[in-house]
């Protein structure tokens, strides 16, 4: 089969011929239709400090998809052949603490697709049944195919409680843009987003964003206090990574606000930790990947329920073949979210 | 000042002269603008076995209303004559372990007004500066004299959590309709309507509710199934105080569901606690009133946001004058929300 | 293998050989060592009601169990041979929506070990790996065999939250008993418990309760009053199912209180959910089972700290071949639990 | 009356004559018997850089007190002259978002007793009835002189959630060791404390800590992830304010732990967010003062119900003309918690 591989350390990957994955008596083939470039995916390509310290080349890349069951190991009894289905790329492994917790998706012994085992950008991929997810027919396979940071957003949506809320999202890339219509969807009463990028906050304006700002604007913390009736958000979504965004964006929340961070920062962020969390009483919560699979649930049924459109997100869909055009507009960020083909129906 | 009046025990009540009530050094004095008809009003008119124990006359009634700022107390520093207000009808001690520790809207010595003093059907009615509500310019007259019932459907909805959710409404009178919007601004997923009465039904609809069944009709329990993915409803609003539904709402409600009780049964209800809460390991809710004052805050962040659209339900706007016209169409269930006009701008 | 066996439907049990269970790939065989009675296994003794419908003989019976790990699966990775383990014994699907959001203990389509399958009043049992439970060595072999109902109370005693609060609990059976010192372990600032048996009563004493009543005392609703200052207890725990006790532990439970119920009441109970939940903003919550596997840490957490003390509550360790005198005790309430010796370590 | 007092900007403090406070219609009236000495207090008397922005001299200085209702305003109902009480130090406005929503102890406006305006080192003060807290009789006088502090341990440990659980406590200062006995009594199943201070530490062992750990010793990550089952504990109590702290204390929570963060740091802290909250999905409270007045409801339950001792940590009860010796005791270290008794019974 055709799969997209980092062969040796070293920047790029390469388009190569890969055996079909073997299928163990729980797993379940996929024949993969649609699959989604991720900032880490990015990462991995441009071969970073990160990278290097955890990809162990050759390596299948790529964790976000859907596809069509085509085989199933002889103990798999929730899928059949022929079924559409996504799958969570978090592989747990079920028996530590956290997995017998409902909290799989902090086990301290994760597996992840296209980071520690072969991944999603090839025309198969083997999947625990476990980690299996069957869509809806209502779910479009675009949009299918990025239900892995679609229910990033959600997870953090909803970790955070935005319901009658005012929600501030600093930094929307692809997942801070996804969190606009699933926070309005989920009950938000109004979302203002910040970024450095004013293409990016127009796209959020046709979201539904109900204010967005320009984060390095001259008197930014009083244009939000204005929209917050002079409290601050009730909600913080942190989606940069960024040291100074997580700091601008503590600083708006209100006292007994709650701060979802999703973010990842590369180095460590200094915080003035009294001013803005103790005296304010403030909840801030660590959000990594999704709900096993409270979120998969949510997610579905937002999509179905028509509450929540990514059309404007997902910017392109092209072919496996065209991977470096595509890798390269990530790069220059002409892209909010590709999908690449990777198999006809 | 006119004021409509229980004047001695019995049915009926009177439009009568009545003293301007005194402002003490906390109080506010409102001149009322509009007021919302609740059916305990209804109750207190036709003096049922309730109303026969609980109140007292002469009395003036009404609970639900907004008006202007007429004068305050010497100690009253939070609103300022001419100001628009409405007011939590629940006036709380203060002091005991509910008032306390956040639960006001449960004081065991709390006394509402219309029913242990007097109300707001009334050109003037004086309230506790603690009570006072100032409203957003934004919220239309006959919305904010309804805050009161809204606010009911505000903190059902927010108790039981319905964000993502499959959420089923058993009993749609005022506070059932009003609930379909709110679910649907709080971000639930699906809305399913049940009532006896096929009007009500029809208004569901355009209200929002996704699915609407006659509570008679056969099936019923397979069609929530069928539209709930075979699992049951996440999420109960009871909202009928009706035996009957409590238990069909329960049994629509899935394994580890929530269900949020709001409407009153009249008497005692048998429940099959073992295969209905217990085996399904349900958490059931108790809701009274409104929370004081985080509803308020919800309720007006959901309206001044746009979010919700109260306008099929009010059905008519009526001089106080017409006061028997009005009782008597909720009377005949002719009426959703009568809404009487007692004093222009 | 010797094993208690309902052999056709009727009246008692007998001890019979028996094949030893097959082991699976993703399964762990059991040399049991010692087993609780339940008041479940009495009930399928006696063959009443509930058992005629559910029980499908010939069965083997029993749930509560320890042993040691004889032989394990090819496919299981978390156990050795020679461990000794106690288990789950809610077998769940793993994949419905329950199973799939960490709520796997309400399960529907659970098979319970000695209900729905063969049981561990036998030499052996075959447990999915799943299931399995790693003891601590700090836990004694015949509480670890109890950890099944000392989990019931662990988790109903966790979900209602009883850190600094008082706490009734209505019946003392084996499972109200052990939540005696399970809730003053979790933080319990009063304990309270009420019984018609003053046997019970007493050795609820001897556990820590600091105050007990009898259910059927004059001017119990003023007793209970007084131990709480006058508000009414913050929690109820019910262990009773029965109706009677249902309806005053609602009513001495304060408002804005949390009420969990774990007795199963045999038929349809009535209740005044006007003034009992909705007026008192009470919280309810069905509780079922033991959370899979959060229960089971807490629980061993418990033991392993010393926090609790079961050797009042076992009252008898006995070996198997007593079965018949021992399920007359439990008849007779001359015991509060026994424990049956299966095999020597 | 004499009382403690900053009399002009500049560090030290001087007893002198000042007048009885004023009782206005809300207030009342409190004849001082004993007050706790705050590390805050020594701040004031050092003027540290906080006490130079904050502090407008004169001011009377001290907030942790109790003492006998002296008199009463005119419209003060809930407590009667001569009951014993003590009472919260943070004013409220109780009018803003805050206030209204049951979070009074982060109100905005909030005027602190002792920093804002006058406070208890004094024979009398005057608090408003809303802030006063009438004492159980089974409370000692030196103990309800420090619920102020002690409402800070009982805060903070029922802010994280401890029943069961395994703790961390960083710092072990005053409040770091009451919280050793509140967590023990709240259900904490293993207290682990660590402290530079061996004399501490050894105070917190004689106070239940299961084990104490000198902060800079080598292996103390290893240490104490083997107290904790190899995963890390599940809770962080962080009393002391140092950044090494904070930031030990967050690698040794497991995945899905809680942090409670009470210590104020004196400057920005840097902080590996994306190991050590993000990827973790950790729970970071900041903790402020004391719930109004649900932790007052707790600390007083867990005191009357004998379950913590404070004897060990109030080291010192000195007459008030001692202040200097007892301020400089502190500074030296050389004492956990003194109370200055100001007035005999």
């Amino acid at each position: 089969m055709r799969a997209l591989i980092k062969k040796r350390p070293g920047p790029g990957l390469v388009l190569k011929d890969a055996p079909v994955p073997a299928v163990g008596p729980t797993d379940v083939l996929i024949r993969v239709l649609q699959a989604g470039i991720c900032g880490t995916d990015g990462h991995i390509w441009h071969w970073d400090k990160w990278s290097q310290a955890r990809i162990k080349p050759p390596l299948i890349v790529g964790h976000e998809f859907m596809g069509i069951v085509a085989e199933i190991g002889s103990a798999v009894r929730s899928v059949r052949v022929g079924e559409r289905v996504s799958a969570e790329g978090h592989i747990s492994c079920g028996m530590c603490l956290l997995c017998r917790t409902g909290q799989a998706f902090i086990c301290e012994h994760v597996k992840i697709i296209g980071v520690d085992r072969d991944g999603c950008f090839a025309e198969f991929i083997s999947m625990p049944e476990q980690n299996v997810w069957r869509l809806d027919p209502a779910v479009p396979d675009a949009w299918a195919a990025v239900f892995d940071p679609l229910g990033n957003a959600v997870h953090t949506v909803m970790a955070a409680g935005v319901s009658t809320k005012s929600v501030v999202i600093t930094g929307v890339g692809s997942i801070g843009l996804m969190a606009i219509p699933v926070a309005r969807a989920a009950g938000a009463a109004k979302v203002i987003a910040i970024d450095v990028n004013a293409a990016k906050l127009e796209l959020a304006k046709r979201l539904g964003a109900d204010y967005t700002f320009d984060a390095l604007m001259d008197g930014l913390d009083q244009a939000v206090l204005e929209q917050t009736n002079g409290d601050g958000a009730d909600v913080l979504l942190e989606m940069s990574g960024s040291g100074a965004a997580i700091n601008q964006g503590l600083r708006l929340v209100r006292n007994g606000g709650r701060a979802a961070l999703l973010g990842l920062p590369s180095d460590d962020v200094s915080l003035n930790l009294a001013e803005n969390i103790i005296f304010k009483g403030l909840t801030v919560l660590g959000i990594n990947g999704r709900k096993m699979f409270e979120t998969w649930y949510q997610t579905q049924a937002l999509v179905v329920a028509g509450r929540i459109d990514l059309a404007p997100i997902i910017t392109h869909v092209k072919p496996l073949e065209e991977y470096e055009a595509c890798f390269a507009m990530l790069k220059e960020g002409k892209a909010a979210k590709i999908v690449m083909t990777i198999a006809a129906r």
